[in-house]
């Protein structure tokens, strides 16, 4: 890992798109199982519906997940990885490495 | 990665610990030059005093950095990383690699 320009570095950059609690783990659902629906993030996570829709939409945004309609009537949207989220996977692994690692099993 | 208990998964730990934007930059400021002052991060990164200040405390508590006094009158601490903190750098690794090759060099 080299110094650079702070406002180019690209963990600035990517901190900037994942750099929250719910995003990791909504993109760690996502490599456990997908398509996942609105109501799958909610239940797993216990996040707030309103927290969860601008998540989604900051991932959707940044190109790292894409939404699909399965219903029309009533609209309802799935969530996948898309190939820029699924490329998250190292990040991810490294994660868990470390938490397994180094944070207490207790929770 | 496996499915896990989501309560006690490694991620969900981690994210706990590093899920925000100015962790994850303080422990890369750290990674590029130790110790680092309050002073450095605030003027590297542009954080405001009372965030750093909280963000500096949660990874002391999480034992990812340790303080330590360079003077006493007045009373002035720098940061250093610890063991577990630099077992944090195959994460930021891992997220430079993925943001280097997947998010745009524009800010």
């Amino acid at each position: 890992m080299k110094v650079v320009d702070r406002n180019i570095c690209p963990i600035t950059r990517a901190s900037r798109i994942i750099g929250d609690q719910w995003s990791l783990l909504i993109l760690r659902e996502l490599f456990f199982q997908e398509p996942r629906r609105f109501r799958d993030f909610e239940e797993l996570l216990g996040v707030s519906p309103n927290t969860l829709s601008a998540r989604l939409k900051k991932l959707e945004q940044a190109q790292m997940i894409k939404r699909q309609m399965y219903s029309t009537h009533p609209p309802r949207a799935e969530y996948c990885l898309t190939e820029k989220g699924r490329a998250f996977g190292p990040v991810l692994e490294a994660l868990y490495d470390w938490g397994d690692a180094h944070t207490p099993k207790e929770t």
